[in-house]
């Protein structure tokens, strides 16, 4: 077990260089110096390394159990390590001063919760679920519901969960049953809910639950749900928790990873139902609850990016210690990092999580424009790219880190498939981030569906433009030259591929199986442009930086890894265009059922 | 938890239809009919299927545990099912008369063993260990070596190992500490060997470990590791197990998969030393070991070809379960087969399993001719097919098999994190075949260095030459001509890759570097390449049988898994060309270190 060092010289690198700080031009970030976001990172990297990371493999043995009194006990030290980033005021990074949060811009929380789930995903969860369900209640919920419960949630001493997933009703959540019966000015809930991550704890005073659910005479389908707020201990006109709700843990998942975090069956009115609160319109619920799953998907993608540096990080140190081989420029005690295969692979961990983060917290950026620009038009164009960006940054990002993840196992060889090791956990616990919040298939239809049809491309053309441009950079640029043709080849790929998704999903008899057909390779070739320009544009800092005189071999480390991404990853991507021309027939034609 | 079911159509449809049969015609088979072939598949089906399938999550759940004894408890089941195995005789149908088995075609012995390791991976390891310990007394120990424990383990009736790592001897053999002292007809072995696959249990009267160790007095490196065998029950007079040799279990691992393998620390000898004889020649132990190793390849391909066989069925069965969503084609209560985003999944998974399948058992087919022929040359040319094919279906199978398992976790949704649906299982158990009997990087190594340098490609041409007569029978084939144009295209780009290869691969100087740094995006393209043409020959064999008026649903769906295989998987892994193409000057510069 290696320890974890949060990456602050490579957020930074996002930060201060690729984004040239341009969150913090923005109004209402009048008073957030460079200096305030240095001290942040190193407050948090503490955090993250000193406090939550030595529990992750503890966590991940012990995992979580559930009591004979419907309690959860956490594994030792969770709920002291979630109370610590409670009380550092960690919680409300994020959220906006007018909610009582620190407001600082999102790529500095997006930042902040890198480093903490690659200390720990599984507690990074509980914070996460809970982000969503500020976002939720500040959106949609009244004054009355916000007055009560934003200010806890947002200090972080009350937890927030999200209740969608039925046994029935998963990517599909028309199909949800759950039922709000009205009485006087709240609901009774009666149901099952599945999949509730941390839905059942003891770190925290309360839990807010935010549950899908049907009046009894709404209509079938997605217009008769509603969202629904259900403590598990109801408030009392002091504010304080008191009364214990009708909502109970009625078991937990044995999972192949984050065992550290207690995913719950929650059984709501076993007794006379238990007591929610209508947030927002009713009818309204699925909408409510996007307004949430949007951001809360660009966070899946950034735990996927903390779990693969972990995994980087393992690899590396691995690496650098293990001797094996001989090697003819170190000798007869070579270590395994002078074996050029194994350097293949750790580059490859290493190039593809430098992009990665930049392609989420470039994400971020857009965010803060979208949210905080002074002009309306501005803040819409940032939206635009913020919705064609986040199914990438989720399903593209989540799906590389289960592989670099994998590829961390690889560096260890047979040590790596021992548990003890390490290694191995970090693959458990990626697993599930291609499949939450949204599975990759649903992310890839979002992109290729509704965000691309609905503009006609017209968002990710624009970012296509900002890739050429990067891409003629380059090739201005000298040594760079072929990094630019490269990129610019993709770009081509990408805009050839949106063309045909764009004209063949439009069509109103096959447009939807063509939609179906092509979304998943086609995210797959835009991650891999969006990615790669990322890296172009580090290339391009990179030299400058080593063209004033640095001598830090940071930036030639990130030239390697920049000529690493263009010119050996994205050429496989690129291979996604071929995919989708090859057309649907294929898949039409097979017959699942007589296989 | 789906139940399995022994692929015997699929593998039919190869021994029969894709390989012609060739095997029976050599010499030594004149008496193997296909009668007796079909009849075998079936009796392996049922044992598969019906008695070491049902342990496979059990024995996953509960794992093996050392007893305060030093003896290693197995799952429940395991021993009992081991017998039955043993009882049917299957542990001799690939080994030769002359050596007590039944000298079956090594088409049929791989049908069965992919058929075991699909039912019960973990099991399937015991006898998989056996034969490679076979093997190498066969070609090696002496007549009394032989006579005492080959009918045995021929039986099965005894186990047999394969000691080769120790910690700090891994992929470096030459590290190898561990020592034999001579002792009149025998040594005694001081040492300690780790990763030992079913180093202890109590499923057979014996196990035969046969492990590398230096005299005292042999020089350092590979030149002085010799090859001895290790009985755990020293062998009395009348050729029955006696005293307890020295050799302990010290400990047992804690894995990520194969939970019912017991995977040892050996401690030789911790009293008086353990009791070993000399197989083969002094200071030949690696070559003795090899030997077996090359054979334990295929297997090791074959088993991940087992694996992702399950993994198949199990996200089949999923799918053709589950409700979700609507499709315009099947309603409002469409399965998600339905859905093409999903489909795609599921037609990867099969495409790739039958591609592999067909390249393990082609190679199988080589092996037949290689050890059965007529003729030397013919022999000789056959073996030097098997030499570069053996890297590749050990490696590309097992990368393959481990990417298969993930699709099918995911075609699971959120149930597939759960560990009780069983297809976590099938992941975490495949991924321990890229590691194991040489990593996938060594065996890129020996493909990109050894394998093609020594004839400079000669064999790997001769397997292009017939890739492209597939692909120009494509090309005259009515609806499949643009399979043929993709096919032809791999070819091309196998040949530019490998010339890149043997060129750079042979300077003095530069070498070893370009063998390793192209040596994994090698194998990965000319696995690819491979695969698409077995798949192009099933596509030929296939649009035969349709036109010879089959309705079997089963030809069409080879036709679609061929489609998707040259025109959408293939296009993707021509990629590794472009990183070839690129050259190694990123990873030679990329300072690990400094990272």
């Amino acid at each position: 077990m290696f320890p974890f060092a949060a990456p602050v010289r490579d957020l930074r690198f996002v930060l201060e260089e690729l984004l040239e700080q341009r969150s913090l031009d923005l109004p209402g970030f009048e008073e957030t110096s460079l200096d305030l976001i240095e001290a942040v990172l190193e407050e948090a990297a503490r955090l993250a390394s000193e406090v939550w990371a030595p529990l992750n493999a503890s966590g991940d043995r012990q995992g979580c159990v559930r009591r004979e009194d419907g309690g959860v006990t956490l594994p030792d030290g969770f709920a002291e390590a979630y109370r610590a980033y409670v009380e550092g005021g960690w919680n409300g990074i994020g959220v906006s001063q007018a909610l009582g949060g620190q407001g600082l811009p999102e790529v500095v929380a997006s930042s902040v919760q890198e480093m903490l789930h690659g200390a720990n995903m599984a507690l990074g969860l509980c914070p996460m679920l809970t982000a969503g369900a500020i976002e939720a209640l500040a959106h949609h919920g009244n004054d009355d519901l916000k007055a009560t419960y934003l200010p806890k949630l947002v200090e972080g001493t009350w937890t927030g969960t999200m209740n969608l997933t039925e046994p029935q009703a998963g990517s599909d959540l028309s199909r949800v049953r759950t039922r709000a019966v009205p009485e006087g000015d709240h609901y009774r809930l009666f149901g099952q809910k599945i999949f509730i991550t941390w839905g059942e704890h003891d770190a925290s005073e309360n839990i807010i639950h935010l549950v899908l659910a049907r009046k009894p005479d709404a209509p079938e389908g997605n217009k008769g749900i509603s969202l629904f707020l259900v403590p598990k201990f109801l408030v009392d006109d002091d504010g304080s928790p008191g009364e214990r709700n009708d909502v109970t843990c009625a078991s937990i998942e044995h999972k192949l990873g984050i065992h550290g975090s207690p995913t719950c069956t929650l059984s709501f009115g076993e007794g006379d139902g238990a007591i929610g609160y209508l947030v927002g319109e009713e009818g309204r619920g699925l909408n409510h609850m996007f307004t949430m799953m949007n951001e809360a998907r660009h966070k899946v993608g950034v735990q996927g990016i903390g779990v693969a540096e972990r995994a980087c990080q393992h690899a590396f140190a691995y690496a650098l210690d293990r001797v094996q081989g001989k090697n003819p420029r170190a000798g007869d005690e070579s270590t395994i990092s002078h074996h050029l295969d194994v350097r293949r692979m750790l580059l490859s961990m290493r190039a593809r999580t430098d992009a990665l983060r930049a392609l989420a917290l470039f994400c971020a950026a857009e965010l803060d424009v979208a949210r905080h620009a002074e002009e309306a038009t501005e803040r819409k164009a940032a939206q635009a790219r913020v919705d064609v960006l986040i199914p990438v940054v989720k399903a593209f990002s989540t799906d590389q880190a289960v592989d670099i993840a994998s590829l961390g196992v690889q560096v260890h060889g047979g040590m790596g498939y021992i548990e003890e090791t390490g290694a191995a956990q970090l693959l458990r616990d990626a697993r599930i981030a291609p499949i939450y919040e949204g599975t990759n298939g649903i992310q890839a239809l979002d992109l290729a569906g509704r965000k691309l049809q609905r503009d006609g491309g017209a968002a990710l053309a624009g970012l296509i433009d900002d890739v050429e441009v990067t891409a003629r950079a380059l090739q201005e640029q000298e040594g760079l030259a072929v990094l630019g043709e490269n990129l610019l080849a993709g770009a081509a790929d990408l805009r050839s591929a949106m063309a045909i998704v764009l004209e063949q999903g439009s069509d109103s008899e096959r447009g939807i199986d063509a939609i179906q057909a092509f979304a998943t390779p086609f995210l797959g070739l835009a991650g891999h442009v969006l990615c790669a320009w990322q890296m172009g544009r580090a290339a391009l800092k990179a030299s400058v930086a080593l063209a004033a005189g640095s001598r830090e071999p940071f930036y030639r480390n990130k030239l390697a890894a920049a000529d690493y991404a263009l010119r050996q990853w994205l050429p496989v991507g690129r291979g996604n265009l071929r995919v989708i021309e090859a057309g649907m027939t294929s898949l039409a034609d097979f017959d699942v059922a007589a296989h």
